[in-house]
Formats: structure tokens, sequence, C-alpha cells
């Protein structure tokens, strides 16, 4: 058992030192460095996954004799993932960095350009070698839950239908309840320099009691949150001048996602178990303390008054205003600008291309008519420019397939949380008062502390007492937005 | 010729990863996460140097068939480089790293308790591993030129014994012309807030025409400049209220050091010619643009209207008061604070008394002694804080014997190359002027397009057409002061 945590923890130095080369590319590098960067990115990336799917690594996993729970967790953790990735040939690896690396620099082409055909040949080849993988990786049915496991281990295609179907239908019953009532007036429709934005979301962090000793908050041009090592989680948000909102929560996101970094046992540290538990159970945090805890009523209570302070413009609005103008619910074309309920749309549409494209039902030169077909069932709205469309996001063009349902399945893990939650501790008190340790000391208890023990659905049933269950989120979205728009929805 | 190319280049990537660990961790990295990243440091350190002393490398370096010029400087470096290094077993390596990593530790806690004892035992193991492992490089009469030749290939003790002691005579003498003369009044002495600081030193690495795509200025405890990979060096300052001075000088000192390594070819980079040609050549540069070009009465004259607009408070005196300010001699305590003239006896002091402790001519325990001694004989000053004598510099308790001597012949090359350059280019004018890219354009081709294909005193010939010699500085000095103190020294 040692020898092989030691090997572990020998591949998490390597992986530490990729991950601040990645955050430093995007905060603080000059910008000619970026070529050479890359190198350096690849070859130190490479020599982690090598050592990741070494026979020495599988000598060890296969004769460790664990003593513990958590031991028997590493083990069982770590054997899963070495013989799944095992089993891809390190050229398909290998060819399929190089060519999502390009892919991906020629979406940004493409996407400024407005063109889907400069980065078409190229995401032909992402999808081929996905489908590959996933016959590599193994599956049942279908190829996606083979992809799908990567980012979420245990779900698949059938359980995401079975729960997308009726919470699409839900969504679009919802938005359109929601506009026959009519406007809610937004008073954060206005410029305010990135100066005086800086000074608040500072402040919000202090306030949500984040320890600048083990955490530091920078400006990249798409914000993220990156691990860098033991006691080093970096976060990152954005200034944009006629637009407040978006620091403000881009800030409390990816503050939750580093409270769960922070908060996974030291001890296992770059062992098998030392991450959160799934992309989707890492979303959930982010997505509570973003919507959950930071758009709510009670949040927005407690730091009214220094949000006046700083932007006096706005002191003719009451706590209620300001909270309404933080949840306002519209139609819009970009997902990562989305609000909590057509959210849900956006990843729908986006889980059913992908399914149809590695299962062979849609090429990849129809995506864009496809994408604008069902953006208009879904939103009701046409799309005149491609990068509002199907150019917006990078995953597949980067070669994520199989990662954006966990969005998703993170807004219904925290849902089905925050409902667990409110059982045990007096959520709303709490919030107004800004006792956010004793909020995250209840997480960190139930998940953060658990790191990547248990699969998701193992996991929300110990924290939650219930099966995974997108019941508590539509009861969610219900009674909130019943109250944001006074209206019976 | 490619595979060995290739492979010093595979090491470079790790060399780069560990530059930006270094970088990171002196400027943004969260306090808390020190501890974690020294194991991350030496892990991929460790791993870096087992392949530079690899038998895979050495296969490499002993086929290689050269072609060029260029590819036979590779190879004679990397061989001398290798065989060097091969002959020093892994464990004395490590072990060396291990003991000064924690000597230095404790250096900080004596230092600050002004208690030697705290170091002394790590410090005697220091030196007894820095004589083994000039036992195993090897050397003819004196182990000290095996430590030393690690910085400045090709010097002997016996050469800075020659150098040096003339030199002595020669500072101790001017210094004692000078204090005759009386003192020059100091417009620095004076607070000055950092933000004010800090926007005429960003001012003057445009004014120095710096390239901001391919270099940045951070803020750390002790300046330093780190080349992190190709186009990306970084160098940072310091910014004290109570001395302005501080934070201009030591921003031209870095911006010097990255002048040279951004201006090595980059089809070198990684590879055994790809870094400067000594530390005392890498010194040599660093001193001539902080001291030769940036104290000069052209430079001053250049930035004067800039300087008052940004300093009003200074506006009353000339630009000679201010000249004379940045040159003013005085005896002082602290090296990294000394004035040009000074500087030489603070070296040659530490030179001294670590030449006679690797010669087993003086106890570690006898350093304070000894150190005050010489410091009464060459400064005339008795030292009653041991932080201002043997313990204020990190260089002997992280493991450097041999280093010291190297920046005063950073100096000596500095002072001789200015004397070629004068002839071939209209200095004085190009510095009014701001014409720096004249300036780095002469040093480029002379000295910065080598790399270390040249051994420093083939390169100082090569350069200015003469030997070696400490003529030009002592002529250098002498003309200058004679003039800042309006004396003939």
């Amino acid at each position: 058992m040692d020898k092989l945590k030691e090997y572990y923890q020998k591949i998490a130095k390597y992986s530490s030192a990729s991950a601040l080369l990645y955050w430093d590319m995007q905060t603080y590098m000059p910008s000619a460095a970026g070529e050479y960067r890359a190198e350096v990115l690849s070859e130190i990336g490479s020599y982690a996954f090598i050592m990741s799917v070494s026979d020495e690594l599988g000598n060890l996993l296969k004769s460790a004799t664990p003593n513990s729970e958590i031991d028997e967790a590493i083990v069982r953790v770590g054997l899963k993932e070495y013989e799944k990735y095992k089993k891809v040939p390190a050229e398909v690896f290998e060819e399929m960095m190089r060519v999502s690396a390009i892919c991906e620099q020629l979406w940004q082409k493409a996407k400024k350009e407005r063109n889907f055909e400069i980065v078409e040949p190229y995401l032909e080849k992402v999808v081929e070698l996905n489908k590959e993988m996933a016959k590599y990786l193994g599956y049942d049915n279908d190829p996606y839950d083979a992809l799908l496991d990567r980012f979420e281990p245990g779900m698949t295609a059938e359980e995401l239908n079975r729960i997308f179907t009726p919470l699409k239908e839900f969504t679009i019953k919802v938005l359109k309840e929601i506009e026959k009532v009519g406007k809610v007036e937004d008073p954060f429709e206005r410029e305010i320099d990135p100066a005086r934005q800086e000074k608040f979301n500072r402040w919000l962090l202090t306030h949500l009691k984040y320890d600048s000793t083990k955490c530091r908050l920078d400006v990249s041009a798409h914000p993220f949150t990156n691990p860098i090592g033991i006691n080093d989680v970096r976060i990152t948000t954005r200034y944009v001048p006629n637009d407040p909102k978006n620091s403000i929560f881009s800030t409390i996101h990816e503050f939750g996602h580093a409270q769960y970094a922070l908060s996974i046992p030291d001890e296992f540290y770059g062992l098998p178990i030392g991450s959160s538990a799934s992309y989707g159970f890492d979303e959930s945090q982010s997505r509570f303390w973003e919507n959950v805890l930071g758009r709510s009523l009670p949040f927005w209570t407690g730091i009214y008054e220094k949000f006046i302070e700083v932007f006096p413009e706005m002191a003719n609005y009451s706590v209620e205003d300001i909270w309404r103008g933080v949840n306002i619910v519209r139609r819009s074309y970009i997902r990562t600008e989305a609000d909590e309920v057509t959210y849900t749309l956006h990843i729908i549409l986006r889980y059913e291309l992908e399914h149809a494209l590695i299962n062979d039902e849609l090429s990849v030169k129809d995506i864009p008519t496809a994408w604008n077909e069902l953006f208009s069932k879904y939103f009701g709205l046409k799309i005149d420019d491609i990068s509002l469309g199907c150019l917006q996001d990078p995953h597949w063009y980067g070669g994520s397939f199989g990662y954006f349902p966990t969005y998703l399945l993170g807004n219904l893990y925290a849902a089905q949380i925050y409902d667990a939650m409110k059982k045990e501790i007096d959520f709303d008190t709490l919030v107004v008062n800004g006792e956010f340790d004793k909020v995250r000391g209840w997480l960190t208890e139930k998940i953060y502390s658990k790191g990547r023990m248990y699969e998701p659905k193992e996991l929300i049933k110990k924290v939650t007492n219930s099966d995974f269950d997108s019941k508590y989120f539509i009861d969610y979205i219900t009674k909130k937005y019943s109250r944001v728009y006074s209206s019976n929805l």
C-alpha cells in the first residue's frame, strides 16, 4: 500500500507542475511564450500519463493489501481508472491530444471568423477518435456511455434520457409561464468600472470566509479553478464593464469549486480518491455556492449594505429588487450567461447532439443545421451568428464528449443536497449572518471529506438519504421562481 | 546530433517547469503552499538531474557527429558538463540538495535570531559535502578550483588571487581618497510610496525598450531574474518606501540579466550552449545595465525630465545632483546595498573566507570571528549585529561555494566590455537619446548571440580583442569617481 501511495504521489507532483503551467498560461504568461509553453505542457502531461498506465503501477495495484476502507477505495478507484485507460493504446491517446489541441486552436479562428468549415475536418477527426476511444474503453449498449463514464462514473445515456426528457418539458413550460408574467427590471444593466468590481469581489471572498493563505483570485479571459497542490487552489474571474453580475457570480462559482478542492483531506492528495467525486459533483458545489446560496434572498440580505456602499448608484433598489435582478430568466444564446432555468435547455441540446454524433446519427458537417433546429425548437429563437450557436463552447473542439451533461447533473445534485442540508441546519439564518463556515462544515463532513471514495450515485444517497432524483431540482426551481416572479408557476 | 538535441530539449522542458514553480513560489504562491511546493520542485529537479547524467545522454554525446561550429560547441560543452557531474555519485548530489535545503531554512531563522549556532552544524555538513564534491569533480592543486569552475568555467583561485590582491589595495586607497573629499548630498534619502515607485519603474522598462510580450515585472522579497522558457523571462523588483533607489536599480539590474537570456538564439534553447557564458558573464550584463549604463550621467540626462515629472519633490536637484546621488560611495555592512567601489571589498572578503574553508584553513565555527576581523581590516567598521555580518547572504547556507567571485568578475568583465563598446558605438549619445536597441544590438552581436559556446576568457577576448584584465575596471572607477567627487582619485 505504501509503495502504491508513493507512486501516485510521485505522479501527482508532475500533475501539480502541469496545473501551475496551465494557470500561468491563462493569467500572467507573456503573450509570445504560448508556443513553447504548449510543448512543455505536452511533455510533462505525457510523462504523467505514461506513469499512470505503467506496468509498475499495475503491479502495485494488483499486489496492494488494503487495511482500511480508505485503502480499499484507493485500490478500487485506482484499478478502475488503470484498467480503463490501460486498454486504450498510447497512440490513440497521443493522437487525441495532438488533434484536439489543433482543433481547439482552429475553433478560436472559426469562432472569430464565424466559419464552421475552418474547424470541420478536425472536428471530424476528434469525433472519430472519441468513437475509437469508446470502443477501447468498453460499453454495454451505447458507446456514449464509455465517454460519459470518464466524467461521471456510473452514469449512462439511458439514465440521462430518463431524467432529461421530463426536465426539458418542465423547463419549456416554466419559461413560458415566466414570460407571461412579464419583465423584471435589471438593476445591473449599467457600466461599472473594473476597479470597483474588483474591490467588491475581493470583499465578497473575505465575506465568504475564504482562506487567503491557500487560495488566490486572479483575472483570466474565461474564469476557472485550478487546484495546484496541497494548500494551493487558484481561482480566476473576469471584470466586464457593462456586465457587473458576470464577475460576482464567476467569483462565487469558482469559489465553490475551490472550497471542494481545499476541503478534501491532505492525506488523499494525489491518490485516486484525492479529487471530487465526479465532474458533476464538482459542478454541484460551484453551482450550489453560485446559485443556491449566492443568488438567494438570505445571501443578498446579508451583503446588501456592503453592496450599496460599493455601488451607491444602486441605492434606490431594495434588496428584493437586487435579488430579482440576479435571478432574471430570459431566453439567450450563450450557455455560460444563461440563468438557472434556461441553463437546462442549453445542456440538453448539447447532450442530444453529442449523443447523436457518437452514435452515428448525426454527422459533423450537419452540426450547425441540427443545432439551429433544436435551438429554435427549445428556445424559439433563430441563430444568425454561428458564434452564438455551435461555435460558442470549446468542449467538443477540445476533444470532450460526455462532459456537457455533468453541468446539468451538477444543478440537480445541488438542489438535492440543498434539500437535505435545510433539514439539518438553519441555512437561511446562517447565510444572512455570513456564517458560511457552518455551511461549508456541513458540506465538508458530508461530501468534501470523502474525496472520490464513492461514485456519484452512492455519494448522493449517503449525503441525502435518497436516491438521485431530479424532483428536488424541479421543486427548487418552481418554488424559487414563483417567488422571484410573484406568480404560481 | 538530432537525437542529442532532442534529449536536451526534453530535459529543458522539466527545467522550464521547475523555473516556473520557483518563480511562482517567490511571487504569487499562497503562503501555506510552500511545503508541498518544495516537494514538487525536488521531484522534478531530481528527474531533470537524472536525465542529465544518464547513460543515454552519455551515449548520445559520444556518438554524435557534429557538422558545424555550433554542433561542435554543443558536444564539447555538453561532454564537459556530463563527464564532470557523472563523476559525482547521485547520493552525494542528493545529500547536498537535502542538507543545503535544510541549512538555508535554518539560516533564515539564525539570521532573524542573530544566532550563528542555529545553523553551524548544518553549515559544517554543507562545507564537508562541498569538499567531497570537489574531490569527485577533480582539480589540479586547489579543491576550490573544482567548485569555482561550476560557476566560472576555466577560472582558478590562483588567477583570482592575482587579480583580486591589487584590486583590494586599489579599492581601499580610492575609498580613503573619496572620504577625504567629504559627503555628497543624497536626494534619495526620503520616503516615496510604492505606487509612484512602481509607476516610474514600469516607465523605465518601456524607456529601456523592453519587450512586454516576452518579459514581465513582478514583486518579490529579493529581486531575481528567471528565464522560464522560449520568449519568457520574468524579472522582479521590490519597492522599499524609504529607499527609492532600491527598486530603480534592482529593476535595471534584473532587466540586464533578462536582456541576455532573451537574446540567446531560440535554437540554442535547452542545449548546453543555450545559456549565458558563465555566472560572471551573466552578472557582467546585469551590472553593465545597472551601473555602467544605469548610473551614468548620459542615462540620467535622458530620463531626468520624466524622473522629475514622477517625483516633483526632487525638482530642485539638477541632473548632476541626482547622478551624484545614485553614485554615492560609503562604507556599509550589506553587500547587496553596496556601491560600485566598495562592492569589490565585500566580494574579496567572502572569497578569502570561502577559499580558506574549502582548504581547511578555516573552520565553520570560526567564521563569525574571521568575518568580523576581515571586515574591520577592509572597512574599518566593527560588526555588532551578526545579521549584518556573516549571516547576511544565503549563498553558503544554500550550498554555493565558488559563487561569490563571479559577482566581482561580472564588474570586471562589464568594464572591459564597456571600453571596447565605446570604441565602436557612440555610447553617450545613444544613451542620452534612449536608443538602447543599438546598445543591446552591439551586446547581442558580440555576446548574447553566442550563448555558452565559449568559455569566459575566450569570449572576453573575442568581444574586446584583449585578454581579460582588471585594468579596465580600475580605469573606469578612477575616471568615473574622480568626476562624481570632483577630485583627482
